[in-house]
């Protein structure tokens, strides 16, 4: 039987107490519609939604907001032509599009890191997870030997990177997202013993200046940044590895946008 | 007269409302301590009070943050050692170093944005000042051009740009700090016929991901992310010619960091 938008998402929450104040949504869709195909993305950009239709989807499920905000603000955008134009295509295309973020981040572990983890190979390593971040104990590499395996890995044509490339690392603590805070990362650089934080993003002046002092007061502590959907995508492209098999009659894509900033 | 720190201050906030909430502070230093001689920074990082100390000042005038954090929150360093380090040196160097970010803000124009446009040479393109942002109309400059000119202006090795490079512009927002969020910057394209805004840093999830969308529907509209310190060192820099003006008899010096990132 074929399933509907309404199983699809009763199968991706199962077990999960509802998020307080949760921003995942069905929007726009109907529980009851059956689903033909799904893509699954980092965010469901003007680019996605376009593949998705070109795929035959009609359900697009995206860990980010569609319209730029987290909270889905779009007071500021009723006039704007880029908005327009996208909510046009949505709505005239038919496609249910579900944003699945804070139920996947309640996965254990944590969906979108388990993602990240595998395509990196790296699950073999992982001596803890805690709600916001997996604590590796690694073999001893140097942070740019570690900054060209996630570059072949995660196939992302750069990196942004704070201290000492040939810092040591052996344990390295992982947070996805926008986890790249100061009060979020700094206390475990003492708390795990970490060399090395690997993020997606966060604040220039906490966490990165942070270790600007460490690495001039002669300490081996490195960041690595790399990006918000650089870290997160991997997490999404696994998602539609899953629905696949919780799924086999259903045809699933993941669908990769382009590194939204290129380096001049 | 040799100023004192209070004599300082006081020509920095001189017809300033006190903003509601405000950072800024002399911690640590007392107001009755004379003047040996000021270094203006983006940031009081471990570089930058190690260059004050040789330089013989004994103010140190901060844009952002000593310890990694906006509003000063310190309790979950305490048994950090770089905290402890940092926090050492400051208190065994008899340094009084004052948080000048609110009111340098608060300056016709913002303070910050006016030492980037000089920085720049680019007062002379100004349509107007609004409080977050100011609008430029330019000689037409395709994108590629204007980051060319960034950089060599602002002394920068890289920038991040979302768009196409060939876009064309001659309509140009510019922000500094972490005024590239969504909410501040989407709306002006449309408001002020933006072609191209530049920023200091924002949220990656927002303003580049329509631009992303914008690019893909064809339409002409980039962003360049300068990052947070190179938007306003340029602003702490003039600070310190200020200064050497007001206070001819004063040493005064800006002391400029290396980017906190490197692209890997």
């Amino acid at each position: 039987m074929t399933p509907t938008f309404g199983c699809i998402i009763d199968k991706l929450t199962a077990g999960i107490a509802r998020p307080d104040g949760t921003v995942d949504k069905l929007e726009p869709g109907c529980l009851e519609t059956k689903v033909q195909g799904i893509v699954t993305a980092f965010s469901a950009s003007q680019y996605v939604i376009e593949q998705a239709i070109a795929l035959g989807a009609n359900l697009i499920i995206t860990h980010e907001g569609v319209f730029f905000s987290h909270q889905d603000h779009r007071e500021w955008l009723m006039h704007d032509p880029v908005y327009k134009q996208k909510a046009d295509l949505i709505a005239g295309s038919g496609l249910g599009i579900y944003r699945f973020h804070d139920y996947l981040h309640r996965y254990t572990p944590d969906g979108i890191i388990e993602g990240l983890l595998r395509a990196l190979d790296w699950q073999k390593y992982v001596s803890s997870h805690q709600p916001s971040a997996s604590i590796l104990t690694m073999p001893a590499m140097k942070v740019a030997e570690v900054a060209e395996y996630l570059k072949r890995q995660l196939q992302i044509p750069y990196l942004r990177a704070a201290g000492s490339l040939s810092t040591s690392c052996r344990r390295v603590g992982i947070l996805v997202g926008y986890r790249g805070s100061g009060a979020t990362v700094i206390p475990l650089f003492e708390q795990e013993s970490l060399d090395l934080i690997i993020a997606g993003e966060g604040p220039e002046w906490e966490t990165p200046e942070y270790i600007r002092d460490a690495a001039h007061q002669g300490r081996e502590k490195a960041l690595i940044m790399l990006g918000h959907a650089e870290s997160e995508a991997p997490g999404m492209s696994y998602l539609a590895e899953r629905l696949s098999s919780q799924f086999p009659q259903l045809p699933v894509h993941f669908v990769k946008d382009q590194p939204v900033f290129q380096i001049v």
